[in-house]
């Protein structure tokens, strides 16, 4: 199967996830609340918003660098990356639950962390399982061998350790946590995925 | 006419459709409920988009599978499409709906799920509606002799004699429906679809 | 400039309409009113939809009929192209106007009678226009001679003279509206845009 | 790497955004007000509706004339690309609040029109970004020299300045800065942008 509708299919929904994230953004110009205390208070609304929308943005920039790499696609790859695809989809709901827990405060605001946590983790196992499929199957344009296959797994799974670990931190700060995120997917803007570099290593 | 809007189209309704589905997960963080408390109540909700998600998936899936054999479409088959999208576009309402009766529980949960099956049903139904003209206007790349095209269809038509069975099943039991409907869409994962496979069987 | 992504773009743009519509399908599963009831109450959403789908559709195929003619485009059709794409955004909005003053019936109906159709009129006017300009600028692939070209433009704008007729059947019987709007664009399943046609028949 | 999916995936947050401009737009069957007097009182959702959606619309066919002279994409323009992105996904949030205090009147119009001005900003700064880092890396498929660079980058950035100057007139009077955006935006409906223009000049 050709890889182009898997790419284009993951465009849209990635798409239309990262557009729905401003959804969440909302004033109300009824009511006694001025415009500029409604936007104070929803602060982590907005902080938010444009962290989910840096996870999602690098999301698609990995995706389209990984399956540029990519020879032909499978039926497997194609469910693999409908995972990938349905943790993706609940950023919306666990970006919404996060800024309002953190608005709220209180003691739920730990689980609210744990929530966005585990949408988190779960986009990183997905695309661990989809890079360890095309690398086992020799999927990629260029397969890698044995020792450039591992490695590129191995950085790549770090991913799957980080996020429990900045979890952690939001469970005693959330804000240092918000912080937590923007760096490590920072990290992504000026760093390749493991797998272009390998292979453009070769 | 070429088949590639018709594929562009449809991934984009079809990754409208998935990632919508999970604008039904939401909770609240004023008021009095916890936040564990809210998302232990909302577990239908949880797993009818789990469900439906997989549902739209394979559909996704089979779609490209089915219209990577194509060779041309006509006026016809673009009408079909439509047809097939459209009860694609009641399963975030239909999800929803079962999702809301199997927390509410009561006598209206048997509704809800017939509603959920009509959707399923309607799906089925188009897709078999489309393999038949593509079949008998020999639109596809390798036509298929009667014989295959026969074995293919009843094949795929099964489907639609299916869903009205998960759902007299849900009737009784909509857990045991909600199994049924994961199985019955697990199968697809591990197992082609008749036309692909009987065409790469010649 | 190519053609490809303005096909894109209102791939998309219809993809995101079509789907839409189906959100102002829901029921309520907490409250006093049972499930059959409310899709009793609501048959004039579940109706609107159903034609709305079918309406966006037929521009769609319209859409794809008449662009697959299309050699380049310029700048006009992409500006006059987001004009056919604004009144399409509309379509929900008026939908939902039009099932809900259904729904609750009296004087008000006339007036939602009267935004569907400009929804509608509106659309037909871009659509016309895109056509005239293709047609005057000589940017199909095969140019229509003047007589062509204009029997294209004259069937072609019959829809801008029955959007009005038929709103104004609506304002007397709104029910008989549904069942006009439902047999115009009925009329597109089995006959071409005049445009593909008059080429065809070259 | 290859423009493809950066067009593909900017058509798509630009084809849902466009459309979500349209979800502010709605009405109320039930309840005592008519439908025509609430269409009059909403009548800044209309307005700003319309203007929104041509200021998207523009944004897409700068996007796509100024990608079209694009010969490759590095890490970077997908990065500012997503920073367009994030802007205009903000679109929707900036433009219902513009309305909504249009509609309420008050002194927190003001800061509703500072709102709609920082979207719109930001779109304008991300643009000039993209155009400066495609033109210094010579990403462009004829690069221009470097006084014509200059030319591009200078004419092109008078947006960023333009949108601060219409947002202090909006301060004053709304209804003139609405004016002031239709203006502006208006004036790509007939000039091309720079890029396009001096390449073309070549």
């Amino acid at each position: 199967m050709s890889r182009g509708r898997l790419e284009a299919f993951s465009d849209g929904v990635l798409a239309v996830v990262i557009t729905l994230l401003a959804l969440d953004l909302h004033t109300r110009a009824e009511g006694p609340e001025s415009l500029a205390s409604q936007l104070r208070e929803q602060w982590p609304s907005f902080a938010a918003f444009a962290l989910s929308f840096f996870v999602v943005g690098v999301i698609w920039v990995n995706h389209h660098a990984l399956f540029a790499l990519v020879n032909r696609v499978d039926r497997t790859v194609m469910f693999l990356n409908l995972l990938l695809l349905m943790w993706v989809t609940t950023i919306p709901f666990s970006t919404s639950a996060l800024a309002g827990f953190l608005r709220a405060g209180g003691a739920d605001t730990h689980l609210a962390v744990a929530l966005y946590g585990i949408s988190n983790e779960g986009m990183a196992i997905s695309f661990t399982l989809i890079l360890r499929h095309l690398l086992r199957r020799r999927l990629l344009l260029r397969p890698l061998d044995d020792g450039a296959a591992r490695t590129a797994l191995r950085r790549f799974g770090v991913g799957t350790v980080l996020y429990p670990a900045i979890t952690a931190v939001g469970l005693v700060s959330p804000f240092l946590m918000l912080l937590l995120y923007a760096l490590q997917n920072g990290f992504y803007v000026f760093e390749q995925t493991p797998a272009t570099t390998s292979t453009s290593d070769r």
